[in-house]
This record gives structure tokens, C-alpha cells and sequence, in this order.
């Protein structure tokens, strides 16, 4: 019988929580390696940020070329809700993100919910 | 057959090992999310500490309210001895923890024994 | 039957990618405590390195003995391929490597693959 080919047989989750932008940089090379390691469609990847982390999901955020690239390469983006509303609250207003995120309701929910899905968790 | 709801669903295994205090912080965030997230009893928490993040489960930690709380709520606290006794030496003498922190032999082993039982690591 | 006592029961794979000193005396103090903390040769035990966390694994780290001894025991060195490269290219030559140091095509792929095989993951 002939192997299910619709399923990626490598799904990493990355979780970036800090704010140094040079773990930034780290996760989204992360990312691009993973890309180019598998065969196309062979590598589901997705971010997940919550904490100071969730600036890399900035609008403003240097790195939004680069996210755009990959996202058009099927990487996702997901931006925790608790962690927004936290600024709203701080900053009076929730702060713009890039359109390739996605918000999930909390950051951390979103990752055991991937891990049990079977999903390889990584913290660069 | 009725479901057996004796065991919690969704199992999280937190690490720190920083000094920072902006990490533990985070890491009480993010306990107290899960268990927000979850209906009450779905989720299990266990926060193992070693290295230099072992001071969050110092009895004079200025998270200690916080902890209390959510020791209340069933998240259990785990401190390596193999630190304790490493820092007794430097000291003279170890320094007096939490009254929620248990101590176990060793924080990664811990780390590994939980996740070997299902639990979904996370280091924040 | 007799279980097969061939394969370590204890796998991990820990994980360091930052520049930080610290982060590489503490990898390398969890590698000597989950081998003290188990039978000889129960525990299997890699430590892969990429990014600013390669420096570990440079001929001239100040911790060159200690990955000595580790090795000798068993504990494995994996080197990011990608990074070295990208190093090459900023330095004009590429770093030398302790000869412990096991070079991998990516870390970040090295680590899902060792954890598709039953590794537990750490990020120290």
C-alpha cells in the first residue's frame, strides 16, 4: 500500500520568547534550514511567540522580509493573544503585527497542542 | 466505557536554569496560562530548576507569593540537589528554599523522566 | 524473554546555540550528571551545537578537557555544518574544531532526527 504522501514528516514547532533580537535572527535561520534540508512539502514548520518574543511578530520588525519569505514557503506564524493583551494593556493600544501572524489564544497552549500532535519542539 | 478522567490531559514539564529575573517571571506566567486554559484538574505542571535558575525556588525569591499561589492550584515545584549541593559548597552552607519546592536528585534527570511519562517540555 | 540490554534505555539530545560562557559550563555539568546519574551505558547522551553555540566546540574552548572527558565516556559532539559555513565566509576560514566534535550537515535537522528516534530534548 502506498505511503500517505500528504503528511509532512517532519514537523518542528520553534519557540521564541526572548527579546534579543539575535535570537530573532537565530529562529528564522532556523526556519530556512529546515526548508532547504527536506524535500519540498517535506518540513511543516511553525513559530510560536509569546512574551518578549512576540516583537519578532511586530509589524515594524526588521525581520518582516525575511518572514514573508518563508511564510510564502509555508512556514506559520503564530502570536500568543495573553501576550498582546498584556501590552495593550502596558502600551494602551495592542501593538500592530505582521500580517503573516496569526493570533492563538495563549503561546504555550498552542505549543503542547503541536508537541502532541507529534510536532519535534525546538528553543533556539 | 466512561473516560478515565483521574489523569490530567495536558502534562507540561517548565525548565529554567537562568539567573534572569525577566525568566522567572515568564515561567509563572506561563503556569499560570496553562492552568487558565484548561479546565480545572486537565492540566499538570511540574517546574524543574538546576543551575543558576534555581534561585526562583529561594525562600527569599520575590516571586514567593506568586509560587504559593500556584502551588494552591497543584503546580509542583522541583529543585535540583545536585545544585543545592554545589552552591552549599561555594556558600558554606545551602541556601534555604521555598517551603513548595521539592527537592529531586537531579533537575534534568527529572526533566527526562517526565517526558518519558508524556510530558510536554517547555523552557521558556 | 530477556529485554535487550543493548540500546540505552536514557536518550538525550541537549542543545546549545547561545554565545554565553555559562551556557556551556551548564551543558556540559548536565552531561556529567546524567552520566552519573545512571548505570554505565545506560545513558546516550549528544550535545549538538550551532549558531553563536558552536564556539563550545572550537579547538581552543577553554573547555577542551572536560569534552575530553566526556567523550570518553561516551558523550557525543555534533557541530553544525550550516554554521561553519557561514563562519567561513565572515572569517575567511573556517573555525577550527575540537576532534571531538562530530560535524552534522544542520543541527537544527540533527536534533529532529534524534528525536524522532526517542531522544528527550533539553535546552540548557
Amino acid at each position: 500500500m502506498a505511503e500517505d504522501k500528504s503528511l509532512p514528516e517532519y514537523k518542528y514547532v520553534l519557540h521564541i520568547d526572548d527579546m534579543d533580537p539575535s535570537k530573532q535572527e537565530l529562529i528564522l535561520n532556523n526556519a530556512r534550514n529546515l526548508l532547504d534540508a527536506y524535500p519540498p512539502g517535506d518540513a511543516d514548520i511553525e513559530i510560536v511567540a509569546y512574551g518578549p518574543g512576540l516583537r519578532l511578530m511586530f509589524a515594524e520588525n526588521v525581520n518582516a522580509p525575511r518572514m514573508d519569505s518563508l511564510a510564502q514557503s509555508g512556514v506559520r506564524f503564530s502570536a500568543c493573544d495573553n501576550t498582546l493583551k498584556g501590552m495593550a494593556k502596558l502600551l494602551g493600544e495592542e501593538p500592530k503585527l505582521n500580517p503573516v501572524a496569526t493570533v492563538v489564544p495563549g503561546g504555550i497552549v498552542r505549543i503542547g497542542q503541536l508537541v502532541k500532535q507529534g510536532y519535534i519542539y525546538v528553543k533556539p
